[in-house]
C-alpha cells in the first residue's frame, strides 16, 4: 500500500509499506478515507521533537476490511471513526476514563503502527478504539467534521472541560490553531456567554467568530492581558485555555485567569514553566493534557451528525498523499490552518 | 497591650503595641485567647522569606470585646475564631468563594495589622470576617480544635477538596506538618478508603493514624514513589495532596498520582517545579493554594464541636507569650509539630 514515511527531519514522502492484516483476533484492519496533517507533526518535521522513522499520521476516518474474530462492535463495511491513540479498554486507566493513558495502548503511526497518513492501518484493540458511524451518505462537510473527532475537536473539548467551562461563563482562549478554534465550538456548546479569542490572524480570527468567539484580541504578551484584565473589570476570566503549549501562552493564560479558576491546558509543551506562585497564591488550577478521545468522540458525535457542531471547518487546505510535503508546507507557513488528505473513498 | 514583633531574621521578641481601637465602623476589637506558630512563620523567622517588621502570627480565636456601628453578626463577649486573612465579603473574589483572595483584605500580622501572636486585634470587615461560635463552655481540647480551624484544619481540608478526594478513594498525604497531619483529618471525613500518610517522625506517624491514616511510608524521594506504586498496583493514588512546598514533595507527589488525578497542593512554594509533561502527558492536574478559610469554617465547626474531628492534637507543645522564643525553636528543630500560645482567658 501507499503510506507517508518520515526519514528524518524536513524528510516526509509518499512510499510503499506492507498492507496491514490481522495479528490478533481484537484487530481490525481499517481502509482509510480521510487523514490529516496535526500541528503536533509540524514539530518533528521541523526537527524539534523527536518521531521514530517509518509511518507517521495519527487522526483518520475509515472503512473496515476486516475484523479478528473477537471483534463484537464493528464490521466489515462500517464507517468507523479512530482516535488519535488505540486502547485495551480494560486496564485501570481506561476504565477510569482516560484512554488516551492506556498502560498497553499508543498512538496511531508512532513506533511502527500503522499512521493515518496511509493507505490502510491494523487497528490494536478494535472494540475499545473504533468508534461505527451510523451507515449514511455524508457531505463532504460532514466527513470532515468526522475526521476532526479523531483528535483536534476532542482536545478542543477535552480544554473547556479540564477548565470547568459552565454556562453563562467568560471564557478566553489562547491560540487560534485549529485545535484553539475547536475549543471556542467546545465552549460555546458547553454555554459560554462570552468567549474571547486570542488571534491576529483574519482568516483564523473569522472563523472563531464563526465558532462562537464573541470578541477577538490580537494583542499578544502583556498587552493581552492588560486587555482582557480590563474587559473583565480587573478579575480575569472565568477559565482561560492554553491551546498552543509555549512559554508564553502558558504565562498569558495565567495571567488572565481569575482568583479560584483552572487554566485547561491541551498544548503539547514546548519551555513552559507552570507559574507556581500564581497557582498557590492566586488559587488558580491548572487541568488538561492528551485528551481522552475515546471518551468524548459518542458525546460529541450527534453533535457533528446533526450540524450543530461543524469542527471540519478548520479543514482549509486539502490535498492527496502524492503531495504531501504542501500539506505540511502550507501549515508550517501557516498559510493553512489544518490540512486535509483524501486518501480513499467509501 | 503586650505583642510578639518581628525585628528581622531570629530576631522575634515579646514587646509593646498600642492598644488597637475601632478605627470604622466595620470594624471589631478581639482579646485573644489563644493564638499558635505557623510553619509558614518559620521561613521569615530562619530569614528565609521576607516579612514586615512590627507584628505576627495569623492564627487566633478570642473573645470580642467592641464593635463599630455597622457590625451585625458578632458583638461584645461573643467567641470568635479568625481565619488567618481579614475580607470584605463583597469583592468579586469574596463572592465567588475565595475570600483569602479578597480584593481588600490582607492577612493578620503582616504590613502593620495587629497579628495573632499579640494581646488583642483589630479585625477589618468584622462582619465577613469573624466566625462566631455558639456559647458554652469548651475544654481545652476543644478550644485548641477551634483555633486549628483559623489555618491548619482549613487548609488541610482544601488540600483535600482541591484533589477531589471523595468516598472509597486511596490518598496519599507528602508531608506530616501540622497541616498533613489536618489533610488527613479531611481526608477521612471526606470518606477516603485508604490513606497513606508519608512521615518517618515516630510522633506524627502516631498521630497521623490517631486521624485516620492506614498506611505509613517512611521512605523518600523515588524510594517512597517506588513503594506506593507497588501498594497501588503500579496504578498510583486516586488523590495526592502536596503539604510541604519544596521541589521534593511536588515531585513525589506527581510521581504517585494516578493517570487522570489532581494534585492538591498547600504548601508555599519554596524552589518547585510543576512537572509540566507528567501534568500533559499523564493528564495529572495540579489545583489548591491559599485555603478560602472563611469559606470552610461553617462546614468544618459543627465537626469540632460534636468531637468528630480533633485537629487540636497537632498543638504537642504550649506556652505563653513570655516564652515566644521557644515556641518557634521547638517548630523549627521539629521538637514540636505546632505551637500554642495562651495569651488570654475567656
Amino acid at each position: 500500500m501507499k503510506a507517508i514515511l518520515y526519514d528524518g527531519p524536513g524528510q516526509i514522502s509518499l512510499g510503499e509499506r506492507a498492507d496491514p492484516h490481522l495479528q490478533t483476533p481484537s484487530d481490525a484492519v481499517v481502509h482509510v478515507m480521510l487523514g490529516c496533517v496535526c500541528g503536533s507533526d509540524l514539530w518533528y518535521y521541523r526537527g524539534e521533537s523527536p518521531h521514530a522513522l517509518g509511518p507517521i499520521g495519527h487522526e483518520f476516518i475509515g472503512v473496515v476490511e476486516d475484523v479478528g474474530a473477537d471483534v463484537r462492535s464493528v464490521t466489515k463495511g462500517d464507517l468507523v471513526i479512530a482516535p488519535f491513540t488505540y486502547c485495551d479498554g480494560t486496564c485501570a486507566n481506561c476504565l477510569s476514563g482516560w484512554p488516551s493513558n492506556c498502560m498497553h495502548g499508543g498512538s496511531f503511526g508512532n513506533h511502527g503502527v500503522d499512521g493515518g497518513q496511509g493507505e490502510a492501518v491494523r487497528v490494536p484493540f478494535a472494540d475499545a478504539t473504533l468508534v461505527k458511524v451510523p451507515a449514511a451518505r455524508y457531505s463532504d462537510e460532514t466527513l470532515a467534521s468526522l475526521l476532526a473527532l479523531s483528535d483536534v475537536m476532542c482536545t478542543g473539548h477535552h480544554a473547556a472541560v479540564s477548565a470547568g467551562v459552565k454556562k453563562g461563563d467568560t471564557v478566553a482562549v489562547v491560540g487560534d490553531g485549529a485545535v484553539g478554534l475547536c475549543a471556542i465550538i467546545a465552549t460555546k456548546r458547553l454555554g459560554a456567554a462570552r468567549i474571547i479569542s486570542l488571534s491576529r490572524n483574519p482568516a483564523r480570527q473569522k472563523l472563531a467568530r464563526t465558532f462562537g468567539a464573541t470578541d477577538i484580541v490580537a494583542e499578544r504578551g502583556d498587552d493581552a492581558t492588560k486587555k482582557i484584565l480590563e474587559m473583565t473589570k480587573g478579575v480575569g476570566v472565568d477559565a482561560a485555555l492554553e491551546c498552543v503549549g509555549t512559554g508564553q501562552s502558558m504565562t498569558t493564560a495565567f495571567s488572565i485567569a481569575r482568583v479560584g479558576s483552572v487554566v485547561g491546558a491541551i498544548g503539547a509543551p514546548h519551555g513552559v514553566v507552570v507559574p507556581i506562585d500564581t497557582v498557590i497564591f492566586r488559587n488558580i488550577g491548572l487541568r488538561g493534557g492528551v485528551a481522552p478521545v475515546r471518551r468524548y468522540i459518542p458525546e460529541l458525535l450527534g453533535d457533528v451528525l446533526s450540524g450543530r457542531i461543524r469542527p471540519g471547518l478548520v479543514f482549509d487546505f486539502q490535498t492527496t498523499l502524492d503531495n504531501i510535503r504542501e500539506a505540511y508546507d502550507a501549515m508550517n507557513e501557516r498559510r493553512a490552518i489544518k490540512s486535509l488528505l483524501k486518501i480513499g473513498t467509501p
